[in-house]
């Protein structure tokens, strides 16, 4: 069943037989607008505080996964969950009222991943017929938690990236749908030093490097195994420079990858600059464009990593560097 | 494989090889203290920050589980870790240099707990030949992130606890070593409105009794089924809690629980009030007490049952409650 050093090959795959995707305006008036299953007009959402607001996406989205995938949060045995904030309280307060075992997760802006590998093996392993994975961001919250605040105004360089405001929520289980996940990787944290928290693509970039040679020894392929290789939130700066530690390595990615943060938004008239970040811009990516590829039959097999910057405003204060994490998993079309 | 609604019995019940404890003076000065593996006098551990002071912690019980367990970093596929402060960071700096694929996990004060599952299901389920699981806190790096500057000197009441100053590590595998784990019960976030971080014991008591109920029904049994319950760190005034309300489900459990948090200070002459806390006080507790007693053939079995405050800085501020979550392990003696 193991395959490698940090990869597993499910013997039944776990399929994935519902999903939920809800986000804020910006994101509806980007390229996957039109696929969000619930747009939310109102950054506060209705709520008294951006973590609020945050909470009410995640119950959102876990509505609209139970919903498509035609159960009750009691038919799911344990959820998979995170958030960016501190001590995840969109995730304890969005998700409470579901009653569902929980397992709270922090792995930043890869969260998703970490969640989908770990939500899949219990299903593989025979732990649970039912699971859900599910991670959020607001760019609101996220700009309180780690930068400034919104009324400072403050200017962005180039090189930044746009929090995502949404949630993507997945159930998995034994049969049905038309995607399963095949297999994981799982990352180690990647530190090469980079302090810019205004460029997290360049912090994150060697951590997605070495989980896609991992996953590449691991289950013995080469890029042209995948249709896609899609990671969660590089933005253009971390591309790059994912592209090119690749090359380094003898591995050729271009034309094969792609980034959930330059999807979500429109660079040219969204004012993003670099791209979307936070767990909900892979998760939100994950439900509304990726799957449904698969499901159309666009893509066989994609490789997807969320990728996440280990920081918080603590450590950046005290001049730490920002180390990376990035958790891949194995989509494949049914 | 499956038993109940929340709760596995594992088929292969993964073995403690190892592990390793490390906390501060005030700990080694409580009635644990002689069983502390190893034990940091100065509270910064040679550090610029508490922060980093904290890593120090993890990595040193880290590097004592290894070396217990005879094995190396590399023998470890996986490692579920977790700590209390935002985003992680004791464990992204702490953990880093090891090279392990790592699950960020966040459960507050429950964290081992979740750990010690989702470990004991990677080697159970045959996706790990050895997993770690690891959870700490420091007074100070918790003080800084949830309450007030340490020279405010502010006066505590006596319903609170004393945040727990260490790191426990453990090492799982097939085979070796004095007990397993022969099973685990998931908890969900149960809350009751608790409001006032100052009691977190009354504010967690709901989610252990809770999870002390899905346990018993999941498994079939009566309390006498355990030697002990032990719980993480709810404190002489959760522990009150606790009993109070499993006596209104008929179940008795006095004479039957302890809490780690009342055993690792000494009331009387460390002025902890209620009882140690943060995570690191189950996961020390359970390297330096529970495990020895177990090995020594005190015990048979343990309901092992950490416990979580889900609250932080910006939730309590914002007028939130305070959810509560637990996980338990059952820990026999082989």
């Amino acid at each position: 069943m193991m395959q490698g050093k940090a990869s597993i090959r499910f013997q039944n795959p776990p399929h994935i037989l519902g999903t939920g995707c809800v986000a804020g305006e910006k994101e509806a008036q980007g390229p996957l607008g039109r696929w969000l299953d619930q747009v939310e007009q109102d950054p506060m959402c209705g709520q008294d505080t951006w973590e609020a607001a945050e909470s009410h996406l995640q119950a959102q989205a876990a509505r609209l996964a139970l919903e498509h995938a035609g159960c009750a949060s009691g038919d799911i045995r344990y959820l998979f969950a995170g958030d960016l904030l501190g001590q995840l309280i969109a995730t304890s307060f969005g998700l409470k009222s579901l009653g569902i075992p929980l397992f709270g997760l922090y792995g930043a802006c890869s969260t998703m991943g970490e969640a989908l590998g770990l939500a899949a093996m219990a299903v593989d392993g025979g732990y649970a017929d039912k699971t859900m994975a599910l991670a959020s961001s607001h760019f609101a919250s996220a700009e309180k938690q780690f930068r400034f605040p919104l009324a400072y105004g403050n200017q962005r360089p180039y090189s930044a990236t746009w929090t995502v405001t949404g949630c993507g929520a997945v159930v998995l289980g034994r049969d049905g749908g038309q995607v399963r996940i095949a297999g994981m990787t799982t990352g180690k944290i990647v530190d090469l030093g980079v302090k810019d928290s205004m460029n997290m693509g360049a912090a994150m970039a060697p951590a997605a490097a070495d989980l896609v040679m991992q996953n590449l020894i691991d289950f013995d392929v080469t890029p042209e195994y995948y249709d896609q290789v899609i990671t969660g939130d590089l933005g253009t700066i971390g591309q790059r420079a994912l592209l090119d530690l690749l090359k380094e390595e003898g591995v050729n990615l271009e034309g094969y990858h792609r980034d959930c943060g330059m999807e979500i938004f429109d660079p040219e008239t969204q004012d993003t600059h670099a791209g979307g970040s936070g767990c909900g811009c892979s998760a939100v990516a994950l439900c509304a464009w990726i799957l449904r590829e698969l499901a159309q039959g666009h893509w066989r097999r994609v490789l997807f990593i969320p990728t996440g910057a280990l920081l918080s405003q603590t450590s950046f204060n005290e001049g730490q560097s920002i180390p990376g994490i990035a958790h891949g998993v194995i989509l494949e079309r049914v």
